[in-house]
């Protein structure tokens, strides 16, 4: 499958995604609370987890009207998780424009992801109007629910190390499974328990998007060395000014000679570092053999996920998904 | 029925309900955001909301071993409320002890608050444990996620109105209804539906609360001027610092003589105002007929509130409700 048909049905599905997100937002009062709770969810994004949702619904043999609510669900608890995880890491752009609360300030953001994490819950309820079983709501909302505190432990995490002097590769793979993984995970299982699969796919189908999920995040992290700055709607480097352990870093502070760590350990989190400080940081990263290794990683985690997709019968859905597994460490941002 | 009967049973139900939320929290890792998440729960707290979701149970004859995971949730929404509202609000302090983002620094407390939400969801999924119905715990979901959104754009309407010259007493009455009775009303309602209350007895348990949380929330305001600091556990006159529009400044900025509404306009909202000038507002306050204003409007929703209640049978249920509902207005804290 070509790569133009995974954008295609990624665009059919977001304008129907979409709609539903504008239907459970438009109007409501007071009007800045609004704005500030849409500005991200209108700002773009690939609403790459609500088609997980629908795809892994396909796959089991389910209808996707059912699933429409889920979808808008997880990719409402998605907005509200970066809403505030750009307060907690102080980033100011997203997605190419200002975040939410370098828009609407620092109260003002809190408040919209709160507002957004409370309409994912309204979001799945309206999925009994579509004859969703009771029971079956029931153990969606179970999924979320697990599914945002596994992410609120991650993120956790990923502050908590950023004060440690070095972290290992077990913890940074727990953390990103956390972080990351954890809810492109659930989103696949909710998807398959809405289209009536049995629990060995609802299974199969987790294990598949957490792994490709881990590809998704080490692929974050390369990108954020190597991509073009423009594309990538955020600066370059703002990993190592942070001081964000991402597997690079991990892997350096693991692997570089000690002159190439300790100028690395200078810059990290170093918020006043200079372009030429980070830049010199980007070629320890590169020269230790970090990138390289983060690559071939996201890469056999890629294998691994594709290899559980194909357990399923081949059909269009399955086909996407894989296009979607591939693609998570093939894109340019 | 005495005071003392009445924080004897708050006593007894606490106990209770603080265990059940031990048992959601205890153990989590990594611990700092666990400890973080707990540390306002553990401070104290009269555990009001849970009392009235147990004694609405019982007004409407139902079991209040159904009604525990019910109660706990309200509890971990308040309090998830409560750290963000201490984020937003730039408050050091509560319940006497330092305020979770104070302790834990801002990026862990809005993570600890979106965990003890999940965890909310957490606690009411538990229900099902305890032979409540899918049904009715979609039921129980529903209107605490709409409690949730209320309380969003109540809180959104307070920092709006931070920024106006001068709030109707009817916008500011919408405000408080959205950021602290409606969930108060939740409450009651949540109580009295997994009670098995008729449709009825569920809207008067929630007229009855939205009426007391009214009062309660002016009686806030009179107690953020006129209470003695060290059993307030908050600096007096700090809502004037913060220029939050209580009922008290809407009245004296609508009442007060010219003179006095400009000194009172120029403290408003003044981040470096002396004690002095505290002083001098607090005293307009109460020239302006504000303080006795605002405690005679607490009174009339206090007894329109019993009113309600008194139109249950009389049980020990209904009468603690009453003594609660009288307290509300009568407590020094």
């Amino acid at each position: 499958m070509k790569l133009a048909d995974l954008v295609k049905a990624l665009n059919v599905l977001s304008d129907e995604v979409n709609s539903h997100l504008n239907d459970l937002l438009a109007g409501g009062q007071p009007e800045e609370l609004y704005s500030a709770s849409s500005h991200l969810i209108e700002a773009g994004g690939k609403r790459i987890r609500p088609f997980i949702v629908l795809q892994s619904c396909k796959m089991v043999g389910g209808e996707t009207e059912e699933a429409i609510p889920v979808a808008a669900a997880v990719e409402l608890i998605h907005n509200f998780t970066l809403i505030h995880d750009d307060i907690m890491d102080g980033d100011d752009t997203r997605r190419g424009s200002p975040t939410v609360h370098v828009k609407y300030g620092v109260p003002m953001a809190i408040n919209a992801g709160d507002m957004l994490f409370a309409k994912a819950y309204e979001a799945l309820l309206i999925a009994a109007e579509r004859n969703v079983s009771a029971g079956m709501i029931l153990k969606l909302l179970e999924k979320l629910t697990k599914a945002v505190q596994t992410v609120c432990e991650g993120q956790a995490l990923d502050m908590i190390f950023e004060n440690r002097l070095s972290v290992s590769e077990e913890d940074y793979m727990r953390m990103i499974s956390q972080k990351t993984a954890a809810l492109l995970a659930a989103s696949a299982e909710m998807g398959a328990l809405v289209g009536g699969g049995s629990e060995r796919q609802v299974n199969h189908l987790g294990q598949a998007m957490n792994a490709a999920g881990l590809a998704f995040q080490i692929a974050d992290d390369v990108l954020g060395v190597t991509a073009n700055e423009r594309v990538l709607g955020k600066p370059v480097g703002s990993d190592v000014r942070e001081g964000k352990k991402t597997i690079l870093v991990c892997h350096a502070l693991n692997h570089a000679e000690t002159p190439q760590k300790e100028l690395l350990l200078k810059t990290l989190g170093n918020k006043s570092a200079s372009a030429q400080d980070i830049e010199e940081s980007i070629q320890i990263l590169r020269s230790a053999g970090s990138v390289d290794y983060a690559l071939k990683k996201a890469e056999n985690l890629t294998q691994r996920a594709k290899s559980e997709l194909e357990s399923f019968p081949k059909t269009e859905a399955r086909d996407l998904m894989i296009s979607l597994v591939e693609y998570f460490v093939a894109r340019d941002r």
